[in-house]
């Protein structure tokens, strides 16, 4: 089966439109795609870029954008007022959920950009963050001690520097064998190039 | 009939592929493009904004970026090795004109625009530049000479802090009445606006 890659960052709101079209994309390209958490303040960091929130005018023309991307979608989105949300504690938690091949890895990650997303909940602060995922049906301690794992905290900073090494700077990234695609806005040049891959046999 | 605005810079890659589309948005929306010349250097440092250029990672990307659109659309495009041109004079040059009111307006954009993305002259050299207006009917002495009349460095200075005042942190920049657009990839949005738009009479 075709497959590609999305990394991303659960305080990316780009990341989290591009995520409530990942199914579609799938269907529509008999594709799968491989979900590949990386820490988006440290691709920041190890390139330079930096969150268009920061800049005063863009940051305010950004959330405009993803409204309109959002209605386009018909999904749900609000602004979150905690924004930007750290996520470090979360995208470890991915991170470990997926290398233990746990089956409730893409519930995690649901529930994690709704609360972020949808519910708008302050996921910076610590009681908030674990009544959220209480309320999806994780438990906050399990999940806090999973993600301070030495091996965890390995896993995440080796996953954030390999995007980097392999041109990320922003989220959410795509990849189609090895040409990239940054931005939720480009879903449709994601579906291109997977439609003109041919089908690998096993 | 409806109008909207593109405040571009001849400098900017990413004008240079909305100014390619701007007939065929023309006739698909029966409006009429109001061209808005501004510096976006000048833009850049009243926002903090700066070039994608500037962040290696990105950079590199921004010109695979834009050659995927230049072939999905179709159009002529060549990484200009010399990328920026300072475009002071030559913004200072289209906004002289229009003010004018020169019918050479148009043209003066599109030999300014092919020269840099087109035919990747070095346009920062002044004996390229000259030789490349002259080859598209301008005379660069009358140019130079009409650039650097302080009304016309002023009516610059104005436009782009009128732009700034709006909201535009980057080129090209669209506006269907109050609505903004950033980005020649938010074409389709632009239309969308338009579309929707009543016609108001004369």
């Amino acid at each position: 089966m075709k497959s590609f890659e999305f990394w991303f960052d659960f305080g990316s709101t780009a990341s989290y439109l591009a995520w409530t079209q990942l199914p579609a994309l799938e269907t529509a390209t008999k594709s799968k795609a491989v979900l590949r958490p990386m820490l988006l303040g440290g691709v920041f960091q190890a390139t330079g870029n930096q969150s268009p929130a920061n800049i005063p005018a863009k940051g305010k023309y950004m959330f405009v954008d993803f409204e309109r991307f959002a209605k386009r979608y018909g999904v749900q989105f609000n602004r979150n007022p905690n924004f930007p949300i750290n996520t470090l504690l979360f995208m470890r938690g991915a991170i470990a959920l997926q290398s233990k091949n746990d089956p409730k890895f893409l519930d995690y990650c649901h529930a994690i950009f709704n609360a972020i997303w949808v519910q708008s909940l302050n996921m910076n602060d610590p009681a908030t963050a674990a009544k959220g995922l209480q309320n999806a049906g994780f438990d906050a301690q399990t999940l806090v001690a999973l993600a301070n794992e030495p091996a965890t905290k390995d896993a995440l900073k080796a996953a954030t520097q390999t995007a980097v090494e392999r041109g990320v700077f922003g989220a959410p990234t795509f990849f189609v064998g090895d040409e990239m695609f940054w931005g939720q806005d480009r879903l449709d040049f994601v579906k291109e190039a997977l439609q003109k891959q041919a089908v690998s046999l096993p």
